[in-house]
């Protein structure tokens, strides 16, 4: 995945090379891979192969980059530190941030359109399923409600209202876009996705707890920054116990539903397990 | 057009009704509709129909908007006035206007590939296209180069890579989008390719000349400030009476293209002479 972002992105030297060193920066700068992985994983469980979903797995990453962008900004989260560098605005400036964002997601699209599909009805598919978890009913709906909740004390719906749109709309997004472009059977389809929202909730669980958990060292970024700032997580709400028995169910109930597919299970069950034993 | 934005947009009411409510008031602003204007009329200049490219249309404009949203934000050009009404982040905060306009971003290419098409390979095409008018080597290359540029004098050149990039870019896109999808022959969309560079350019020099002599009243956003903030404009670098000679020239090549239509050129004979005749 790392090589195949580093030969698609536009390279630094072209013009103009602040925008381009600014998108290369941000999504080189490592990360999990988790969207890229869950949906090459996502196509070989329904019999599918890496080979086929290498446009739509970067296309994920690039557009889970610039939410990372967006987010970081001054007026959203204020985060100078991500994956233990400089944040974008940080290293390029605020107005080169938030384009670079836009430019990655644009670009996005453009990746996920571009992939190699035996079906010409494919990539519009698979574009429309991107939009639909990126945009104002998935990944923003939820920034804007996480923003907006600040400083006050959200009820349990509300916060789960978050964690589902900011953060499982695009992991269950991912595991249907491997599912769809290798072919997956309607059935593998509907368990995949319940096993994509289910880990995608588990994940910012286990995200909220790390934040209050780990150290700055490990996790590459501020710790105890959510408490600061007001933030409503599981942690909060819940308490550190409760939260990590829910993340622990939802990862069980994930597991089961892949008892529906054709192919190798394995390294979704293993990607699973990862997203609550992580320490970053 | 605008019954159709008003329609297609996400009700005010829908949660997140901040986000929705921002995306609607930034996209129903008012706006003299250039871009869904030019694919509809590009459409019917090589004998197609406004039905056949409303969702194509309608793409357009809301990514559009996106574009002044974030041009307006603080950390690029800090304008508290568009169209005579408060600015989306004036009106919404600047956490919400990104979001708007990320979201108006990500809806533009759900409805550009709900496209209802006569092909199947069309819809994927017309992402592609507006993909490649709006991002890195688009509309966005302008915007970085353009505010790269402020406070020193550039060369002819760059400015026109800036004017090019910023706005030619995505009306050229406009008529690309509305002939591609008409079914327009390859020596038409040629045709239109070059019309659309040309009349785009234009726009942009007829933009800055507006900005250095109307006033706030007509305009709807202050006069003068590109000037205030050392912008590069063609007025900078070539004065007004060069600038509206350019401007001229590019619309009489621009009408010439249209010789090779099969379909009614009359309506993009006038878009053009209205572009740089228009007072707002």
């Amino acid at each position: 995945m790392n090589r195949f972002l580093d030969r698609h992105l536009p390279p630094g030297r072209e013009r103009p090379s602040t925008l381009h060193e600014a998108m290369r920066y941000s999504t080189l700068a490592g990360g999990k891979r988790i969207r890229p992985t869950l949906c090459i994983a996502a196509a070989e469980a329904v019999g599918g192969s890496v080979d086929e979903v290498m446009h739509s797995a970067g296309a994920l990453e690039i557009l889970h980059t610039y939410t990372l962008i967006h987010d970081d900004l001054p007026c959203m989260d204020d985060d100078d530190l991500r994956r233990g560098m400089p944040t974008c605005h940080v290293k390029f400036g605020e107005d080169n941030a938030v384009l670079a964002g836009d430019a990655l997601l644009t670009l996005a699209f453009e990746w996920i359109a571009e992939t190699p599909a035996p079906s010409p009805y494919l990539p519009t598919q698979l574009v429309l399923e991107l939009a639909q978890a990126a945009g104002n009913r998935g990944v923003i709906a939820g920034q804007v409600e996480d923003l907006a909740g600040e400083g006050s004390l959200l009820e349990k719906d509300d916060l789960q209202f978050i964690h589902i749109h900011k953060t499982a709309m695009l992991i269950r997004g991912a595991v249907r876009i491997g599912c769809i472009e290798a072919g997956g059977k309607p059935a593998e389809l509907d368990a995949l996705t319940r096993y994509g929202a289910d880990i995608g909730l588990a994940f910012q669980i286990a995200d909220d707890v790390l934040n209050a958990t780990s150290d700055e060292t490990t996790l590459g970024k501020p710790v105890g920054s959510d408490d600061l700032r007001g933030k409503n997580t599981y942690v909060r709400i819940h308490g550190i116990p409760k939260a990590n028995e829910m993340a622990n169910a939802l990862v069980e109930n994930a597991i089961k539903e892949l008892d529906a597919l054709s192919g190798d299970p394995d390294p979704l069950v293993e990607i699973a397990r990862f997203i609550i034993a992580r320490d970053t």
